[in-house]
């Protein structure tokens, strides 16, 4: 048996860049697929074509409408083949529903530079001393991470109606255990509750329209991170004119930034 | 005689989506055109598209391959007409070169919804208050911002060799005096020093890889800005395997966050 998120972005090859795949109740939000889901389906579809080089960098997704339950295509274009960096093109579609998500890729070449870290991980309760939390919110994505919430966790309304703080820091990661790879670290890029959310502590209508996860690690520093929790911190800046901002960094548990993220919300009112 | 930012952007319809356009001399930097012009360009392309709703929130721009002096066509596609969004995607195209930039837009209706400023504008002495910068880099780009920096300016390599601090503070706005709109903010968004210019003190090889802006401003909020200098914050987290993050914030110089914007920029050594 695979793993619940490998077979949720499972995708069989159909030939010139054109691959099929199918939503799985594993991963089901409210009403369609876990976006963080739908992220990993678009980076795998670029993984998967026998044109990829490299590792990936940086990926953006649009969704664009909703995905139905059941079977779609992921059509797979290599938009520039460049000597350090390959920039890819990416539709989902289902029969009837026309295109639901597009998305960017950005594929580089494995290289050791000069580095440098700049911002330091938030010093924090380790993971084996964070109690997991319980799935409160009813979707049944949720289930297939553990989260051990440092601050931030689901709430319910303030009492007086006051605005909360956008901040979440957990530590998460995939359940049933498997090591992080790329698509994992894409699909946990959209596993926050949505920020209004929290501020609010409410449950309004919202969508992520847009999503861009940047890659800070090769495949050495996932290694050695294995199954082990990352730290996920979430923060948003704005709340305005029916879109909010909300940025996030996950954190390996020995301080490395692995990725840093960002997307913008539609909320309802 | 228009505004050369408006002549660096201008686009003539061709019909069906297509678009033709031309790189100026006024937006050129070291060897193509200042990646915020083309930002501009793309979002250009499709406000001026027919089918055009509502005004942008989204801009995702993957600089794919070099841009040359002289002609490019612009081509728009609107992938997805929703209720609430529009999903646009576009490709920058020169004879010969290939694709050159794609990106994603997705627009919104104005809506007034419930708001609620999280972030707040760093305190920092007024631009009227804060000397203009000379341009003391050597690209024709640079003269078209009246640029005052408030911390991070352009500066010598520190003399121990050690990493300075990634964090630019400053105010800015277009030269020719110009009121703010959202192809302005665009090109704005990606007028800093690369940040590996600023930690190192040297002048490495750089190239922003992709880039994508969240604009959080209704168009009333960029009128009352008008034409005055924008707050405008950039930071790093990481320099790593030869890419490193980049993340902005633009401010109106009455304390309103404007747009959010974030890139991966590839650099060499």
């Amino acid at each position: 048996m695979p793993h619940p998120l490998d077979a949720a972005i499972a995708l069989t090859p159909l030939g010139e860049g054109r691959f099929a795949g199918a939503t799985t109740a594993d991963y089901w939000n409210m009403a369609g697929p876990f976006g963080g889901a739908t992220a990993a389906v678009m980076l795998r579809a670029v993984l998967d074509h026998p044109d990829c080089r490299g590792r990936p960098a940086a990926l953006t997704v649009n969704y664009c409408g909703a995905v139905a339950e059941g079977a779609f295509e992921v059509f797979v274009r290599l938009v520039r083949d460049g000597r350090s960096t390959q920039h890819w093109s990416v539709e989902q579609s289902q029969a009837g529903g026309g295109i639901t998500t597009t998305a960017s890729v950005v594929t580089g070449a494995e290289r050791h530079t000069w580095a440098h870290p700049m911002a330091a991980m938030p010093q924090v309760a380790r993971w084996d001393q964070t109690p997991v939390a319980e799935g409160t919110v009813p979707v049944a994505w949720r289930k297939n991470y553990d989260m051990r919430f440092l601050t931030g966790g689901p709430r319910p309304l303030a009492p007086d109606g006051a605005v909360m703080s956008p901040v979440t820091r957990m530590w998460v990661r995939d359940m049933p255990l498997r090591p992080v790879d790329y698509p994992a670290l894409a699909a946990i890029s959209d596993a926050f509750l949505p920020r209004i959310f929290m501020v609010r502590g409410d449950f309004s209508p919202v969508a992520t329209v847009t999503l861009s996860t940047y890659f800070l690690a090769d495949a050495a520093a996932l290694a050695r991170q294995g199954d082990r929790p990352l730290l996920a911190v979430c923060d948003g800046a704005a709340f305005k004119y029916g879109f909010n901002d909300q940025s996030a960094q996950l954190w390996s548990d020995d301080g490395e930034l692995l990725a840093v993220s960002n997307q913008l919300v539609w909320f309802k009112g």
